[in-house]
């Protein structure tokens, strides 16, 4: 079953207004037997005053023991089936650093590399080199002309980044020219499909050309293709919920991910407090708000457990300028868990709390995840979460009469 | 969704151990109001040491109500999918038995009846014959000649045994020939499609010879064949899990299933001492240890309450010498739930735990149903323990980027 099947025909619409704060990576765990998790250590008086008001939940962002990355976490968070919408690794690499990808375009992950007088490759990722040599070099690729095509070339960081073809006719089906060992040559981009055998041509005028220009270049010689991915086709906020939706984060990524869904990317954040002016400078023009905090996953994957639960504190600070505003429904959740004890995203359910006016309270009122575990949400699928803020929204009709 | 698709395509090798421990019809009930489950009245020392280390959860075999049988609810702990992977009855009977089937095979249930002179049936069970008096006749049975076929006669048990038919070109697709009537004739074995019209063929020789051998017997002077049935294709777990996987089981039907997956049936032993044992000395050459412990179910199935309880004491008194492994991952469950009450398998959730470093322990520190309900892994679809298991051995990638 598609929700959004659902959702399409029984949205209603009206002046509520829903809040979803997503703290990246939230979930955790204890480090020693006995011990309580980075939630659970933090001291977040807000956030548990909202679970005594509200309903807890674990969420479950793709499926028991399964680790999101943040694309599928996130689209799993926004109501999108993660294992049914699936964003192509080009075009996750373009998205994450800002890039807006078009209709028709393909993305394409590229790695500088090493490669011998043979032209086998010595080094898949060239020596890991620096960002500030390899931004320069992805930009003197945009040299590369290609007739009838728009090329562009982003950096992204050290042996990577990204390249774009924009043009009429491109399939993105084409196998990836990294052979995945070295002393053996890249291989030629062949495309799966005839729909991407002009996108195949493409890539090797690219290839052909780059290698001139690389040439001469001591530590990256050339660069492979991977993921090639076109602009992944999601129905919008606006069409599958009646939804204006607003999307207020700090990195390019989320802002990304939130585009794809057909939020508004609001202002230019740089810290919490600036998003949460932001928050109440649109409060007025949208009906959803997607605040995105970063640095609780970051914490994390430093392994730095005491420098989460401050984030987390930080993060807990901020909640009476939500509030203040008396959103309909309030909900905070995360993408994933990130435990600093494993330093990166796990498959541990994500503690959720949602309040509303209508929500059935349980009888929790700690926001921590043993609390989550007999919160009255259960445990559930995070694709679920946009249909629950609907509905304590007052924006779902009746299914069937 | 295929939950395999994702295994397959984030399975990560190393060098951690699982170890599932499966007791047969572990979940239980009390016998009056208040009253406790078997698990709950157990003494379980070690089990409870688990539980207040580990994760609990309460695992739904099929779906919510319905009462598996030994097969699907195997099939679920081993992560298949029990409602789209289905072993057909004749090739569970003949697995149950220990017969190991090949690809190509056909198995079918036979049930020795009566036939007066009319050649109508008039006891479809034969008096539910005794086995020492069935076996024999079974096993006359085997003077059966098939030109190009190979033919395997097996007792079962009472009025119950098994025939497979070994040959190129025999579909499984065949009609039951039993009328589910007395006073009626046993009814022509019909192919239901055009590759098993040889195997139709091949049954109707098989009751012809059947018929005169039998023909004199005062107590079961014909028989029936039903659930006509091919080896089930099951992905191995080394393909979807990349485990090497070993199986310690005591009875037939266990092991019959484990090899279905590509489970390795390592030793004979006889009683659960005996499978500590071999856990002990295949220690190292394994991945995954599958230990099956069958009396729980045995002693619900009699209704003996106190019986089941000793049981589950015995099993635990021989939890220690798992821990002593220090195996990655414990799990301990069961097939479905027994309850001495019923005298049956039962829809009832299963009583499940997980202890691992990296588990997200609950506030429960005992074993049993009531405890489960409370845990961390909610109540949960059994097919996900085993990417549960994975996870928790750092086995599995993350799922996009």
């Amino acid at each position: 079953m598609d929700i959004h099947d659902l959702t399409r025909e029984l949205k209603v619409k009206n002046d509520s207004k829903i809040v979803m704060l997503v703290a990246d990576g939230l979930g955790g765990l204890p480090t020693q037997a006995g011990g309580k998790t980075e939630l659970e250590t933090a001291w977040t008086p807000n956030l548990d005053a909202l679970a005594a008001r509200g309903v807890l939940g674990s969420a479950i962002p793709i499926a028991p023991g399964i680790s999101p990355g943040s694309g599928p976490g996130h689209l799993a968070l926004f109501g999108y089936d993660p294992l049914q919408y699936v964003i192509g690794r080009g075009a996750l690499e373009a998205t994450g650093i800002g890039f807006e990808l078009q209709d028709g375009d393909v993305a394409i992950r590229c790695n500088f590399c090493t490669i011998d007088e043979a032209g086998k490759i010595t080094d898949r990722r060239a020596g890991r080199i620096a960002s500030e040599e390899s931004g320069p070099l992805a930009i003197r690729l945009r040299q590369v002309k290609i007739p009838g095509i728009e090329v562009f070339v982003e950096p992204v960081k050290e042996h990577r980044f990204v390249v774009v073809f924009r043009g009429p006719g491109l399939g993105d089906r084409v196998k990836d020219t990294d052979p995945q060992a070295t002393g053996v040559p890249p291989l030629d981009p062949v495309a799966d499909d005839a729909a991407s055998q002009k996108t195949a041509e493409v890539a090797k005028a690219f290839l052909a050309q780059a290698r001139e220009i690389l040439a001469s270049h001591p530590k990256a010689n050339f660069h492979t293709m991977r993921g090639f991915a076109g602009k992944p086709k999601l129905p919008s906020y606006e069409e599958v919920y009646g939804l204006r939706a607003a999307a207020i984060a700090v990195y390019p990524m989320y802002k990304g991910l939130a585009r794809l869904v057909g939020m508004d990317i609001v202002g230019q954040a740089q810290t919490l407090s600036e998003q949460m002016d932001l928050l109440e400078q649109n409060w007025n023009d949208y009906d959803f708000f997607f605040l995105h905090f970063k640095y609780t996953d970051s914490r994390g994957e430093d392994g730095d457990f005491d420098a989460k639960v401050e984030k987390i504190e930080e993060l807990d600070a901020s909640v009476p300028r939500i509030t203040a505003l008396k959103p309909t429904v309030l909900i905070v959740t995360g993408d994933h868990s990130t435990p600093a004890y494993l330093k990166g995203h796990s498959w541990h359910p994500v503690p959720t709390l949602l309040v509303s006016d209508c929500c059935r309270p349980d009888a929790e009122a700690q926001f921590g995840e043993c609390n989550c575990v007999r919160g009255g949400l259960g445990q559930f699928e995070a694709k679920y979460l946009m249909t629950l803020a609907l509905a304590n929204a007052g924006r779902l009709g009746k299914y069937g009469a």
